[in-house]
């Protein structure tokens, strides 16, 4: 371990700072504490690339119109078990907060709610909507669509997002199952971390502008922004002998339910103005869905089951270079319960990061 | 192309002699005409894996017991968005149609429907019942658990199936989009396609029992039988680098949804003995859902920025070794407007197959 990763934050610290940040960009005091609540369960969760290093982003955003403050959200069309919300080009998080949170309400009378939400931006992880089911004895749903990152198989351009599923269950004695996944190989936070590490990645996760596989990240990371073709690999990889087909049509199903059933951008029509801040709202869809347990069978049982599954499966034989078999969110579980102890550990790019905008927007910043 | 290969017979021979095959067997005429038509279904689309050449599967399994023709099929609890449907051990294919059959009415009147069933058997080609939404304007979602095949990241038995996931979406002009597939590298049929052509099977789709990679189909479907350790690897391949987990966690997903949320079977739980005909019912489970696209949006709009994103996607940048890039389901549908008119290109072992049948069960079979 490196010197810097030993500089550790508190948790609520790091909350509290967030909120404040949002609130002096004029965002209300309850949708500032939601969106603090996203990033920093990111850094809990050992998910960097979506915490607070995120924080001058949003405050870009929000400081140059592509994200608006006060935005006017709304139901489009509702049903006993379905929403349409316009986010109105607001911040991502709290509009999805509000939409998962009304696909649990409808599933708690109805068995099942399904919300869609156009016009919106960057929600954070997709993994925090779908956990926000399983206290309520549901299995909950997140998927986002996103900037073109990856490119489809047989094609040389991105043309879609690395477009997330997230899927959260309950157990009983185990820790829930939560599957966060993006749909390409790996998502673009991966190559901005090696990027900032100066390291180049494994061939096989990325095209150059010219199809041929790279591992120069600053390469692709460049193409992408710029729009000059190639770009990450969908789940499989290149071409179809290993499935690569199948990653691709995963990143096309969460563009469909994310974009195309909410009326929001999709493929690389996710507003390419708004990553210049010419635009308000990168017309970001998401789809949130909630399933109430209890409509199919018992809680109880649900639970003794999963428990049994999950220990079925960490009782199977292990690989010879395997000293464990991991569940889906159980990483990341033992990650918060550490982090929550010991602090988060901060890069010192991040670090600098937020005491920049802290000086820039006069917020208090002791970590 | 082989002179084996160019043998067809007409989709209606096939689907007369099957459904009078499943006739013979006591099944009732309506559920033997489903059976039929899932199975001539797949040979139509080129899932040759999944279609006729799997009829001896199904007369062994209503001869031995594992499969019960005429099923204790019932609703063991029903909301109006929601069903558990116990299959009795029956086939898995009519309950199946049933259980997407209610899904759909539920989301006519709900916009939405969800439908587990349990205590079933293999149901076929998993697309067939999303398929089944598309003509309402709907989403429509199937998926099943299996027999054992996969290993799970860091193991080395099989634990889970090759679990698919289909979801169909409605286009304009354009085919709807029908993703199919398995959330293994490959599905067990095209392994048995190449052990039937005495084809070793590339590197990185499977490991043998000692957890080591291998290219002799043989001695994995061999292993899967007796359940000897090793077997298919999951979408994204051994370990974590290329995104294994996530392929393992889709197949986890399924087996939640599909498993344990009906009480059916899970894991390698997934009734052994009814692999040696010692027991009805292999208790697969199955979920289904269908999702109406008029309760967020009218199905003009929908279907009109389908065709746009289907469009986009096809007009974009090919890699140099492509001429086309492939939305998923329209190889699929291109090939059953093709074998609808040619026939169904049959190989010599199904032939041979197809043909004892007729002659142990006195049905006759004129291809």
């Amino acid at each position: 371990m490196s010197e810097e990763a030993k500089v550790v934050v508190k948790a609520s610290t790091l909350h509290t700072f967030c909120a404040q940040v949002f609130e002096r960009l004029a965002v209300s005091s309850a949708d500032a504490e939601i969106v603090a609540d996203v990033l920093v369960a990111a850094n809990l969760r050992g998910i960097e690339s979506h915490g607070v290093s995120r924080l001058r982003r949003y405050v870009k955003g929000l400081q140059d119109g592509t994200m608006l403050a006060h935005p006017e959200e709304r139901v489009v069309r509702e049903t006993a078990t379905t929403a349409l919300i316009d986010a109105g080009a607001g911040l991502g998080q709290p509009v999805s907060y509000r939409a998962m949170k009304r696909a649990i309400d409808k599933a708690e009378k109805q068995g099942v709610g399904l919300v869609a939400v156009r016009n919106s931006n960057h929600y954070g992880i997709a993994g925090y909507y779908a956990m926000m089911a399983l206290e309520h004895g549901m299995i909950g749903l997140s998927m986002t669509n996103a900037n073109a990152s990856v490119v489809p198989t047989h094609g040389q351009d991105a043309m879609l997002g690395t477009n997330p599923i997230a899927v959260a269950a309950p157990a009983g004695q185990e820790y829930p199952f939560v599957l966060d996944m993006a749909t390409s190989i790996v998502p673009v936070g991966k190559l901005v971390v090696y990027r900032r590490q100066g390291k180049q990645m494994p061939e096989g996760w990325a095209i150059d502008e010219a199809g041929s596989p790279t591992t120069n990240t600053v390469r692709v990371l460049n193409n992408r922004l710029n729009r000059r073709g190639g770009g990450l690999l969908p789940l499989g990889g290149a071409g179809e002998l290993f499935g690569g087909h199948k990653g691709y049509g995963l990143a096309l199903l969460v563009d469909i339910l994310s974009g195309v059933l909410s009326g929001a951008g999709y493929a690389d029509y996710i507003h390419p103005k708004a990553l210049e801040g010419k635009s308000p709202s990168a017309k970001v869809g998401h789809f949130f869905a909630a399933i109430k347990v209890e409509a199919f069978r018992p809680l109880g049982e649900f639970k003794a089951a999963m428990d049994d599954l999950i220990r079925r499966l960490k009782n199977s034989h292990k690989a010879e270079s395997a000293d464990h078999l991991f569940i889906h969110g159980e990483k990341e579980f033992e990650e918060t319960k550490r982090r929550a102890m010991e602090g988060i550990p901060m890069e010192a790019g991040t670090r600098a990061d937020l005491e920049a905008i802290a000086g820039e927007l006069g917020v208090e910043y002791h970590p």
